[in-house]
């Protein structure tokens, strides 16, 4: 119907978000015309805000608003220790542990052949670089231990290890306050073979 | 981090949607920055767009661009015949179906005592007004089979009943395609209540 051009083109654009279906971008589209005109307008705003405002840091290739981010910033932070995480969020799950002082390279993605996502598309080039600045001592992979992951931080892993880097992984284990009864076995089978 | 304020903003602005908490609105705006500047910008255009053209119809209430919507300014519906709905999208599964060519009058949402959701806030005042125009004979219930639309059913049609007005409500039943042994009780015990 003509007559709701705006709604249907509110409700299209809405499914580009990611794990959003038609009758989801429907229920939100009614929702913010229903109930929340103000947040759609904050929402709008903020949207052209992020897309004009946020770019990559250009060491560490996170988000940010400014030319080199905070953390790449901070002096405090031990330039010769280099954490590689797969996003923005794993570097502030990793932060939030307050057990690392060391500086970032945040992939922005991970491998994964299978979508079309190679080396090129997380910036391998760049992360190569940027570790053998020579300050960098030591590099931790600390991507997620998922199959893609994995994929990942092994192929990582090779190309700065032939550069002469030395290359850890973040250690797999039993997570704290479990009870082994109720730990996979693949885990058990891990912390085993990774005793210390 | 202040060098992420706009980012931060775009995060909390997007868990204004429905159902979307912080993970996913984490997720969502890393996906529209990393690989959908161009989406992101679509959807804040929509969302201003949305809110300022879409209104509500003054007949029916659903959401128009017009003083009154298509469906109410088609002069082939039967003006006789006004089917009551919760929502745009239950009056889309009604319209589907090609059975019903009377007018509609959409509720916007239904009663819900415990949300504080009480006969105003579904119009209806103006859904009395509309049905008791002169030309409705007949008002056809069709909210959900819901506990909260069955007791929208019930207050309304007390209401429009008590006016002298032929009040209907869909038949519950068994869905098509269906065999017994697969449907619930409730609905087989209301399909023999009401068996024709």
């Amino acid at each position: 119907m003509s007559d709701t051009h705006s709604l249907d083109t509110l409700i299209q654009a809405l499914r580009r978000l990611p794990g959003v279906g038609v009758r989801s971008a429907q229920r939100m589209a009614f929702h913010l015309l229903q109930h929340d005109r103000e947040g759609a307008r904050q929402l709008g705003r903020a949207l052209h805000e992020a897309v004009d405002q946020v770019r990559h840091c250009a060491q560490c290739h996170t988000f940010t608003e400014s030319e080199v981010c905070a953390t790449c910033n901070d002096p405090r932070r031990d330039a010769s220790q280099l954490a590689v995480v797969e996003t923005p969020a794993d570097q502030a799950a990793l932060e939030r542990t307050g057990a690392f002082r060391g500086r970032y390279f945040v992939l922005m993605g991970k491998l994964s052949p299978l979508d079309g996502i190679g080396p090129r598309d997380i910036g391998a080039q760049r992360l190569i670089e940027r570790a053998c600045d020579g300050v960098v001592r030591e590099v931790i992979l600390a991507t997620n231990f998922t199959a893609e992951g994995e994929a990942t931080a092994h192929v990582i892993g090779q190309a700065l290890r032939s550069r002469g880097l030395v290359v850890t992984r973040l250690a797999r284990g039993v997570p704290a306050g479990s009870e082994l009864e109720y730990v996979d076995l693949g885990t058990i089978a891990h912390a085993l073979v990774d005793r210390r």
